[in-house]
């Protein structure tokens, strides 16, 4: 499993911002943090996997998949699990996701193949995510805590951004508390709305 | 002269930083920003107005020649003057450059047609430079405080970010004080160490 990737998919505003001010349950993305995702709401990349039919495909939508197929499991912190109200009866990953939270919680079985285990600790997380993945990559789903602590414990092996051409003027960063580093962009993907940058870290 | 556009061509870290930290005299970029402008340096399109022979042509050179040709006329703040020491006696402009300011100073003349022209209040200084462009594009040269009164006011038609893989982790942030707004996208150019994205601003 050593060719595992630790790789991240994430919309942000041209201002560095993943999610608009005030974000809390029922409010994931914060005001206005909707507008970043408005790239994908339309694509059928977007629309199966959240039990809809139809949409477009284009050149988004291959982002898209390869942000939802790429990875076997996918470990989020619990602050979004919670803002997302736990994403429903059949959340939209269909894989085991992995909850960071020093709670001692059940594991919930969700319809559609989604699983949630409740882990403590970054490292215990990756790993347990890694076997689960069974040899595919796995993501880091957010929030902006759990991609900021994988990136600095130098675990992020890669990530793809999609910048929205908005300004948010406020919200939750990105890259808060994140110390100084060069990364190596790899692939651009331009769209009608976003553009899809993927880069590399370099240790 | 009503088709003359308020443009500006500005180089930003991935976390939004267009210096680092500690910038002043001396320091104009700030710890770290000088890597922002990486991709130019080597340019013969950069080499040339600072005075050097040879340089690459690429990609990058069709960005910074637009950059440097398009604007008839350029608008700095005060103080990224002073970070740049006015910038020597043979400063890389070579047209006429407003700078904000307060204070009642006499206009300098440098070698190869630099000239400043101290100006008080952004629409005042637009209007000189729109005049002294003779009917070219008025750029904003920066830095981020007048970039930001640009914006606000509604007066900025067009921006280019030069995207840096670089996580600067602190410095000066390209779009602090900027309420939220939405912008097209117009233009993408990817090249070996950046992406540059052309925003129009939707009013």
């Amino acid at each position: 499993m050593a060719d595992q990737k630790v790789i991240m998919d994430i919309s942000m505003s041209l201002d560095g911002y993943i999610a608009g001010p005030n974000d809390g349950p029922g409010n994931g993305l914060g005001d206005g943090g909707e507008e970043l995702h408005e790239w994908a709401y339309d694509l059928a990349a977007f629309r199966e996997p959240h039990g809809q039919e139809g949409g477009a495909i284009n050149e988004d939508s291959k982002m898209l998949e390869e942000a939802m197929n790429r990875p076997g499991a996918i470990i989020c912190g619990k602050r979004m699990f919670e803002n997302a109200e736990g994403w429903g009866d059949n959340p939209p990953f269909h894989k085991p996701v992995f909850i960071l939270t020093h709670e001692n919680l059940e594991p919930l079985e969700k319809e559609g193949s989604t699983t949630f285990t409740f882990v403590s600790g970054i490292e215990n997380a990756l790993e347990q995510a890694k076997d689960a993945a069974a040899g595919k990559d796995v993501a880091i789903g957010g929030g902006a805590d759990t991609v900021q602590q994988f990136i600095e414990a130098g675990l992020l092996d890669e990530m793809r951004i999609h910048i929205a051409p908005l300004i948010l003027g406020g919200g939750v960063r990105l890259f808060d508390h994140v110390s100084p580093g060069r990364l190596e962009k790899t692939r651009v993907v331009d769209s009608e709305l976003v553009t899809h940058i993927t880069y590399r870290f370099v240790r």
